[in-house]
């Protein structure tokens, strides 16, 4: 048996009764939410048939759900198994990182359509629900995913459960600001979701830092198998950026010009990813780490432009800029955080969604400073940037101003709440693993013996494995 | 080398002309049946045009293919994907469990296209397909692919086939009891593909009763990796699960109810699973086997209700309790059904299809029962029960009582049917492997070194591969 | 360590300089070429509500992308994960399978979206893209994919960048040639990507003969876990490849038939699949290379005619010829190809997609040969086959002389095409490896220490490995 010992100040790690009450109060706490706010949305209640009269729609096709399912499919898919398997591949935490990536989500899921739908689908005291909720839902909790990046194979199913809980109700917060009170633009989330998810799990684990880590380095690297699982994760992750990008995009011309965007820039970071991956290395060997992160950072960075006239050169640009960055802090940023800051980021987030996030922030920012009636038509101006109503005054440049305060807002929440919520984790009640048990299924999960070991018991039942 | 040897009484297991003969027999049938009997749908057909004009549709977009192509994509990842992988778990079957899923779903949707059509479809002496048919053709094979969850590792790939061609025949006959003569809802199928799979395949297990089975106990389990392929499965399984609900049914608000309130009773289903699973366990760890498969009850037990106004809170509902039986069976009933009853469950798939299927049943009957022209509204309720002709008369109470019997009938369906085919395959023709060579593809497949052997005859060159 | 060692003549592979300079000057072309050219078509473009009402378009469910996006999305699947994971069965070039396919593709897919626009896109100096461009610039790269199974493990990254480079540019004409000019229909590629790809990697794997292969023999099969990931991408491929051959017909009725022949033909491919490699071993046994590759022959085989009016039995028909076709090969051909003919085809593209691919074209030149107005009706007739303008007096006789046209013009592009790549490539400057080290993802990428290595250094420094 090669399997860690708890040494040493051995923490408690048995989950037994914690976890159970805590899933289970915490799922009787949204039926009770569920059962007194949420009921369906006009477009997937019975009564659809009087609506599809009262709105002159003269096929069920003009319901939202066939402009939308596709897409929402695809970003759950990013989601679960995107996320899922991106993390698999540490060695000896693949179950932790497809498993509790499955939990946090999943509870994730429920509470962010609670919350989201207190601030944008709340009517008559009740949250209505529609297939465009489930895509926000989804987004909502796709920044926790990012978060858990920052801090896998450190913390307890627990802690992951409680930073979800807080960092939900902090992103519809976050995403209620920019939306609503700033009018900001950001249909892929490069602030509400890649930003401030980042920052929030790069503060949470800067509060978390264990100085101790070296103990588990053995285990925090890959194997070859696992790099493939995660292969599987980054592919499903690029392949369906487009969708994730267009999910939300008003419907027409502007879903279709988001996933063309997006399919460029993603095209471009691959490129500039493998380049710099090779330079940066003596033997001009790639990376598995690079490929299977920073070829993503791409659909970042295009996250909140990409429904706007940014062109395909335009997204080229800014895809092959996101790879490089992207990929040099891989190789510099990452260490230097650590040693120098504190900040032990296991998935490397501040280079696949902070530094990306922050690029498309900006780029989103200056898109809209620069939008003309020209490029866009009268028309598509206003329906493009919502220039209505009380907004119907406001020039590209005061937009431009307004999408550049966002991306302040979402740093300022990240860096507060996630200094609050890190400061919870960090209570020493969550069944934590000590330092030496890091990134080991074994703490958490029954997990079975290994092949290897196996064939040693099968054959070598008093002789060495190897010579 | 480490394979199993043939030992004691050794069994022919040899599938050379048996197997390219029952395969390429059947397929020839499969052709000329087709020849007789399979058109294009008018959908499908290059008179389209003219049909076009006849049924008053403006726009190629009114083509039924574009409501339901997307979910006919998920559903057919589902059960080739989804069930394939699901069933890899084991450490030395996955190419039985991926490649036999393969061939029996591939054989099996050609059947259940002309069964089906030959009840459903049938026009003036031809059965007319369409993407519809193509989604029942994949749910009837994933009635079969759940029963096969219950002898995985135990039969010949001939014995797959046999069991497909009667499943697949039975399952339509029950189908149409169900939605013609008893004019029952049952669009995701708790009925008509889980109950009735399930409970198909557990009597099939029951026959094929194996005393001996523990002398492969060593091969019942899984190992690292083994379990990370099956995540692969049960991720798909997820997160599609709402396009499976929703596949067939009614355009518009229907197909859009379906797929939220699934969509809630998984995320409910993982929280309840993961608390039982942990609480079961007197170290509190989670266990691979219940993630894999009792998170997916959620999905079955919505399947006959996800189109009724069942709410998201009553999914929640439903979701969690699944979870929580699905989770208990695995603990506590898979090893009193081996034991007392003799069933040998290799998947466990009476926890996750043949309980949470029942609970489907009795959720749905309950649910249409409670129907009211309120809730509904008046036109939406006569749509929703489609209580139009003949059953115009019928009130949610009848309704929900015939929903009732269509449980009762796909369970005796299932044990007649299952009883008889077990006897079937029981006769030693179809070159099923003895008790020590279960759970290993050796038997069937041209399997590769293992790496670790491979490793071990690179470092001891001079010694035995096994003593 | 058992790391393979540069012995002999070592071969100069450091990649550092060579393929960051490719990457990045080809990046930065791409860009300058987009800007210059590249730019939204109509539908997404932001003046879209204006050219809504010069179309007559009445809601934004008529544009183009709610038609095809779904199918690209398949589409896309198909080109990284289908084709990528196909690759890894190799045990030790996964990380090149996935990796170099993933390079190849984003690069690919910019050039083709240039070349592609040039002759179909091209208007007033501008290539206006929409999401059937993105669509066939994955179809380009399809072509380029199945060359790359040819040489797998045997090229350097810049090699198959060049190759890219070229074949794309060279697809491209061909494609003009037989859509354009013959007025030929190809919309699932039988021609154009399958025999077109298939012989142009042949006949550069030709030119690239490595005599002395056999030195890395051992590394030429598969492991266990690599033949499971290649499953993910068989699976991928099959289910998708409804999508593929119906992503770019015409709206309404040929996308829907296009999928129905597809999904008939790939159901029958895997009967005759399983039937003939069991049939062609003594022992009766499955060979997962059959499995893998040979059970998508179907969908090869039905590329031009899906859209036709072929018929189901059609579909199962050539389906069951093209898994037998295929499977032989495999066991006959393959072998003969590389001891008489010296092409080394790694991943049996010969079987896979060259005769397929032929027998694509011929059966989509005898369908077309065959129609009549009385099948496809008076409108269907012309729509089908777009015989209006020029063409308005083509007969489907006359119709069936140009399909056969067009196989012959694929041959001959791809045997004059491959024969000056392959010349190219062939020059001493890329970067390949020795032959020695063919196979071998060390030699490009920084791979992890063996889990096995691992458990051997960590815990048998001189001791056995367990107690």
């Amino acid at each position: 048996m090669d399997r860690p010992r708890h040494q040493g100040m051995a923490k408690n790690t048995n989950m037994r009764w914690r976890l159970p009450l805590v899933c289970l109060l915490w799922e009787v706490a949204m039926i009770v939410l569920f059962g007194v706010f949420v009921r369906f949305g006009a477009e997937a209640d019975a009564h659809w048939e009087e609506e599809k009269r009262e709105m002159n729609l003269t096929s069920d096709i003009e319901n939202d759900f066939y402009f939308r399912y596709p897409s929402f499919q695809d970003v759950h898919v990013m989601i679960f198994v995107g996320f899922g398997f991106l993390m698999t591949f540490l060695k000896r935490y693949g179950f932790g990182a497809v498993g509790f990536n499955f939990l946090l989500a999943a509870f994730g899921i429920q509470w962010a359509l609670l919350m989201q739908g207190w601030f944008h689908s709340f009517k008559d005291g009740k949250i209505l629900i529609g297939v465009e909720n489930l895509i926000n839902a989804d987004f909502c909790v796709g920044s926790v995913c990012i978060a858990f990046g920052a801090i896998l194979g450190k913390t307890s199913p627990i802690q992951l459960l409680v930073m979800t809980l807080f960092q939900v109700t902090l992103f519809s917060v976050n995403e209620y600001i920019l939306l609503n009170l700033l009018h900001v633009k950001d249909a892929g989330g490069s602030m509400t979701i890649h930003t401030f998810g980042a920052y929030f799990g790069l503060t949470v684990t800067r509060i978390l830092y264990r100085p101790n880590l070296e103990q588990s380095k053995d285990k925090q690297g890959s194997v070859y198998h696992s790099d493939l699982f995660a292969m599987i994760g980054t592919l499903y992750l690029w392949m369906y950026w487009p969708s994730f990008n267009s999910a939300i995009s008003d419907h027409g011309d502007a879903q279709h010009r988001s996933a063309i965007n997006t399919y460029c820039s993603l095209a471009a970071c691959v490129l500039t990813t493998m380049a710099f991956s090779s330079m940066l290395q003596k033997k001009g060997k790639l990376d598995m780490v690079h490929i299977q992160n920073a070829t993503l950072a791409g659909g970042v960075a295009v996250g909140t432009s990409a429904e706007m006239m940014l062109t395909p050169y335009g997204s080229l640009i800014v895809g092959s800029i996101s790879g490089i960055v992207s990929t040099v802090g891989y190789v510099y940023f990452t260490p230097f955080l650590e040693s120098r800051l504190h900040i032990q980021d296991t998935c490397g987030i501040h280079n696949l969604h902070a530094m990306p996030g922050l690029i498309g922030g900006i780029v989103g920012a200056v898109t809209a400073a620069a939008a003309t009636e020209d490029v866009y038509g009268k028309e598509g101006f206003i329906k493009a940037f919502d220039f209505t109503g009380v907004y119907q005054t406001r020039t590209p440049s005061i937009q431009g101003g307004f999408q550049a305060a966002g991306i302040v807002v979402s740093l300022l929440m990240a860096f507060a709440g996630g200094a609050i919520v890190g400061g919870i984790l960090k209570l020493p009640i969550w069944g934590d693993a000590a330092a030496e048990n890091c990134f080991e299924d074994d703490i958490y999960w029954e997990v079975p013996e290994d092949e290897e070991s196996d064939v040693y018991h099968m054959h070598n039942p008093d002789k060495p494995a190897s010579p």
